[in-house]
């Protein structure tokens, strides 16, 4: 089963890092940049919360992440041209890849010690926090805070996680259909067009901060 | 008196909040984008401040700080209309909220046996760093960085707390001078409309960085 | 031998926070954020390094780095005019900087219990993360993800300091070969303009991330 996981990881840690890699190149980064770009995408959020649930960030501990990584930098460079054609294939993995980094870190903190409600915020923070640094290092403001629905299907696949475990399901059970959750409610989202709703704007909004 | 400091902070949490989420809708951010910036403007520099002295963050001790922001959601999508109104009102709960964040950020630092200077740098990062993630997030230059004095007035007030812990004042009245000074400096500089200089330009700036 | 090394990591800090000053006043910031760019390009990848592998922040320790970031502000205002004169004189010491930064950086990671990879990561890090804050602090695409030779000096000084520690050299010779190799490729690469290739831009790139 552990390897199954990994695999899972490292399929995740690759559609990531493609997703930041070919936002950079559209932005004229260099090599260099491009890859970190991708790496920190791929790393951010887990990042995140093993510095806040004082864990050395996991990617210090296995040297694969970085040579994903650098894996997805070299297919955006040979495959460039079909990668448009791969879009609903890059979609897939990238959804797999956000349901198992959200099971990954409502698990870690949880067996950290912290209680469901920091487990969850932080399964939410390890899927989705990539992306916005990626969105910070192409200045541009974080995609998810605009159009999509892709933190909130975290912390619902959290949500599913806390309930499955309260009624006492298998683990394997609790972490498949928050999996499942997490990955169904990106696919609706995203097929059906669904989005949030805006706040409407003031009429003027002059204001200190 | 820990009823009261508890009230302030959350008075501070929920007004750093909302000129986050105000700041977000300007620029067209779904709810969630919104209850992000919110959330990050009010917890961000004590999050910073935990990292650096190695505390746990202190949001994740304890819902309350992630519920009002919750609130200051709520506030912004039902009060839309009143907000320019209550600007002033806002100003004043965000000047509380610096001053205190401001003490607080100090003593957490003092108590985990940092030296004054560094607790003063501490004080400063509390109160004025989830600005500038916010501003960050909204894709724009931080606004400290340019027009307000708002860092500068922790500072101050972090002096004041050193001068009057110097001086033996009880740790009351250490407390509210240096809380005092931070909000006084603060509304000053608005009322005013007193700021830094800025450094003139270089006639031509080719570098390397 | 620490007072050279000392003496050598505040020209470093110098050189550093200067190189953030000139950008923020070109950006109209005012000096408390001219100020704080300028720290920030000093010590910002030495913090992520030091967050990363569990440590203090380096600038916690010791006042020094605050202070001469403070006499890089000094500096600037006073001889404003002359600064583009002394562009040679900047380049040489961010280079030194860049160089000391990547061989501290490794060897702190390195007596922290990191295997050698780590510790070459996070030599790149120190040099290079502070001018990355830098350039999203005045809201810019960062400058090390498009056009220089940079952290990849700081790479390739680690490689070099991994070879000659295998080989079984001196550690002062270690120390010193790293650094000149960190620097003799920035020199190079700056001197002739030599830059990594970019990846070539997709026809159409609508993606998900």
């Amino acid at each position: 089963m552990i390897g199954l996981v990994e695999v899972i990881e490292y399929v995740g840690t690759f559609a990531f890092a493609i997703s930041g890699i070919r936002l950079a190149a559209k932005k004229d980064f260099d090599l260099f940049g491009a890859y970190v770009v991708g790496l920190v995408t791929a790393i951010g959020g887990g990042t995140i919360r093993d510095l806040c649930i004082d864990a050395t960030p996991f990617w210090m501990q296995n040297a694969n992440y970085l040579i994903w990584s650098g894996a997805a930098l070299l297919f955006v460079m040979l495959f460039r041209k079909y990668l448009v054609r791969l879009n609903i294939t890059f979609f897939i993995f990238d959804t797999i890849g956000l349901a198992l980094f959200t099971v990954v870190g409502i698990e870690k903190t949880l067996a950290a010690g912290y209680d469901f409600w920091v487990a969850i915020v932080m399964g939410g923070i390890t899927g989705a926090a990539g992306g916005v640094f990626r969105d910070i290092f192409i200045n541009e403001i974080p995609l998810i805070f605009r159009k999509e629905i892709y933190a909130v299907a975290c912390l619902i696949g959290g949500l599913v996680y806390y309930v499955c475990a309260k009624v006492g399901l298998d683990m394997i059970f609790v972490q498949l259909l928050s999996a499942l959750s997490v990955a169904l409610t990106r696919i609706v989202a995203v097929r059906y067009q669904i989005g949030l709703p805006h706040i409407k704007k003031e009429q003027d909004g002059d204001m200190n901060g």
